[in-house]
């Protein structure tokens, strides 16, 4: 079956050369990921910091030609769509520097020697790579969660190859991307087989279960999300499923900030919350706001509604759905309590931003789904009497990626008390700012505890995404001569050795 | 309904005044763990490490009363009882030294600046704990994996309450082990809501699906593991479940190896397999020797078996399934094939070790589970012809635990392969030495592909483990006064500043 390609600003499909893979093929990719998998453990870092130093160069110099495709299939926008393959470049670049740098291994030597409770025989531990991994691109971010995304990239990082699920959102944006990793892994001497590309809903479920894949790296719905992980979870053996699922994100403004900065707090949260059409997993999908407040904040929110730019949803689906999940949030807030921008006049997928209003115990009390993320650009606003009943409503909310404060410029006790409130449900608690965007950074976390994320032990972004697809393994007593160049006494990278961790300051230049 | 403490030696039951709980005590356990779940998780380092050594030097004030209780119940003999409080106490000591040098939380803090992405904002991460969790003890530690065991340690290390589920193999020592937890809890003036014990299969159920409960360490049976696995991962919120379940712990004998020593490695690989009654989750299971050795081996060996001293299975459930899963060995491999020491004249769960022979084409051939773990000491010793024959079958091995080699004294390629093929499949691999034995180091790895666990990405023995119950939260450009001591910039632990490990050796003394 051949896939489409369709424009969201017009509707118009074009079909495509792509297909749909069968499970045969399916079956072909993992087991050419399997088959090449111990050549690519045994790399250099070296070797696989090079292959994705020239993915990033492969995207970077064909960056007008991807972005165009994909704006044609997204209708994100060109400025976006360039700045999102310069994001994916870098990213494969900080991964190459993970690698480099080498500590992502957590190499520890413990010598042999008396201990309290006897001789201790000698340990050298690494991680090392899971095996064949499965991607699933986000139909979102066609290029930073897609194809060579994140995923990908610390997948490859970890010595791990990859079979990608394209999204069917943007089959062209995936096929031009995956020929451009191509280009790299040829380029670089690897086995083209080390990253595979499949489409269809059929080849996600049957890669899941596949025998040879050893982890999921997922970026999508809660409901196509939890699906999945179910399918992953009860394999005979299962395997880890990383899944970015949906995310309310709380946004707190305070009562101090929201009396000295209200208008500039509407303007910016609104920029956030329309962001990429309000498709960001990060969006601030519940403002919560001082009561005494509403009034005047409901007044410039509206506002910067109206002047907000056209925007569209990704596919028909989406679409659909994101109609009647404002439907479905303007009946349960009633009437006189729905802000929403005149539609725009559109053949496409057009969408219009939304916001309703409620009460803490209205959101409590309601039956209606106003907790669920609704993907696109509509929010809920709650607003709270004071920072008691706030702080017990956030400490009922579900996981979420993100949480931020607009706090005032004295850092109050009711301040305090949100950070800590958040810092409880989230993977990330943003101080003056907006959560959309996610730095890649060591430091970086992005994921959450349910149903943000399946696992919040880890992050899908950032430098310690990578540990997701690596397990440890003790050498005990093994000659030295027999094991990886980062186990030997003179390792060269950082580690820890009897207890005690030597870092690059104390450690010899590569 | 009370609980009965049988002898092993003699199969004589005791009524216990212990009772198994109720759904409602099991309720009342995690809503206890979860009300102190937020004053546990700000305590100090330093308190918590104060908590672990107080409650190490309880274990060891009552060491003799601990074993003795501990020997009636499990037969497992004084000097291993004795010498296991030790290690509990040690493990409980590690722990607290990790608290203290704080690496644990992976504190990463980025500074604001320019990248080639535009401005980063301040980043500061660090590990916070996951909240109540569910420890289930094992019937074959009596100490080291069950109420005060290593899942307890390093849940109360990483700043997790605790729920305990005794074991209902040994009611008595895990209530007595439970009072002296308590005596430190109270020591050091914690809340005693912070650890609970609970009996009971049904227990065990509603305490992993409990809400409150965010994590789970088990040690246990594959199928009992896969169970409550299920029934973690089918939970609405699915949270980890850390199994550490049934290994067969493959063992290599090399040619070289059975030419130089093979009366020696006969003595130490029975000593091994019989160790604790064979009844160790790294007990060496399946021992792969060369053909051509096989007549001189399977003399040595029949000897040694012998002449090992008496033991008993820890309950009478596992003492039924050992003799059922030996006669369904001696018929898998037929006549002629079994050796098995003279059976006991006991009242008891007296058991008699036990190997089954057969070849590499008869393992694989074979439709009854040959590898599959028979918990008590036997074991199958599979015959290879050559290093490519073994090599290939090793590849086709469920993981395990453990993988160890015998090797000769010269280094061969042969060896070197079997080194690769184990590391690929286990979580330690043991150089000319055995399983058995697990020490609490930085560098350990108690934990290996499924079925041996449930999650490879973490270990449950050693300093690692305590990561386990730890979810990363950065905090984006929040004020450092209101984050803690450990995230600002004069943070006292290792660290990582702008990508840069600064590890103990170039760190101001705390």
């Amino acid at each position: 079956m051949n896939l489409t390609s369709v424009n969201p600003r017009t509707g118009e499909a074009v079909e495509t050369s792509i297909v749909a893979a069968t499970t045969e093929d399916v079956a072909r990719a993992a087991g050419d990921a399997a088959a090449v998998a111990r050549e690519l453990a045994r790399t250099s870092r070296a070797r696989r910091a090079e292959l994705l130093r020239a993915t990033a160069a492969e995207l970077e110099r064909d960056v007008d030609a991807l972005a165009r495709v994909a704006d044609e299939e997204t209708a994100l926008g060109l400025p976006r769509l360039t700045g999102e393959v310069g994001r994916t470049a870098f990213q494969l670049r900080a991964f190459a520097e993970v690698v480099d740098e080498g500590s992502y291994l957590e190499v520890t030597i413990d010598d042999a020697g008396p201990t309290a409770m006897g001789q201790r025989p000698e340990l050298r531990r690494q991680l090392v790579p899971l095996g064949p991994i499965a991607v699933f691109g986000a139909s979102n971010f066609p290029f930073a969660f897609s194809v060579a995304g994140g995923d990908t990239a610390s997948g490859l990082a970890a010595g791990c190859p990859v079979v990608v699920k394209g999204h069917s959102s943007h089959p062209r944006t995936a096929h031009e991307t995956f020929v451009r990793v191509q280009r790299a892994v040829r380029a670089t001497g690897f086995d083209p087989r080390i990253v595979s590309l499949v489409f269809g809903r059929g080849a996600g479920t049957a890669l899941v279960t596949r025998p040879e894949i050893r982890a999921v790296g997922f970026t999508g719905s809660q409901a196509g999300g939890r699906a999945l992980f179910d399918l992953a979870q009860n394999r005979p053996d299962p395997i880890p499923f990383y899944g970015e699922l949906g995310s309310v994100n709380p946004l707190i403004v305070t009562a101090q900030a929201a009396r000295e900065r209200a208008a500039e707090i509407a303007r910016d949260y609104v920029a956030s919350l329309t962001l990429g059409g309000g498709q960001f997993c990060t969006k601030p999908g519940l403002l919560c706001i001082p009561a005494a407040e509403a009034p005047r904040l409901r007044a410039l929110l509206s506002e910067e509604l109206r002047t907000a730019q056209p925007m569209w949803s990704l596919n028909r689906g989406m679409h659909e759905a994101y109609e009647a999940g404002i439907a479905r949030l303007a009946a349960a807030v009633g009437e006189g309590r729905f802000d929403s921008a005149p539609a725009e006049d559109s053949a496409g997928f057009a969408v219009a931003p939304a916001l309703a209003w409620a009460t803490v115990t209205e959101v409590r009390n309601s039956v209606d789904p106003l907790l669920e993320e609704c993907f696109g650009p509509a929010a809920v606003v709650v607003e709270y009497d004071n920072a008691a009943e706030l702080v017990a409503f956030l400490d009922e909310l579900p996981g979420a990626l993100t949480g931020a404060i607009q706090a005032g410029s004295d850092v109050d006790d009711d301040a305090a008390r949100v950070l800590d409130a958040l810092s409880r449900i989230v993977g990330r608690v943003v101080w003056n700012g907006y959560p959309t965007g996610v730095a890649v950074a060591w430091g970086m976390t992005h994921g959450g505890p349910y149903p943000s994320s399946t696992n919040a032990l880890h992050t899908s972004v950032g430098a310690t995404a990578v540990r997701r697809f690596l397990r440890p393994v003790t050498f005990q007593s093994v000659p030295q001569e027999l094991l990886a160049t980062e186990l030997h006494d003179a390792t060269p990278v950082p580690h820890r050795r009897n207890g005690v961790l030597t870092g690059a300051a104390d450690w010899p230049a590569r």
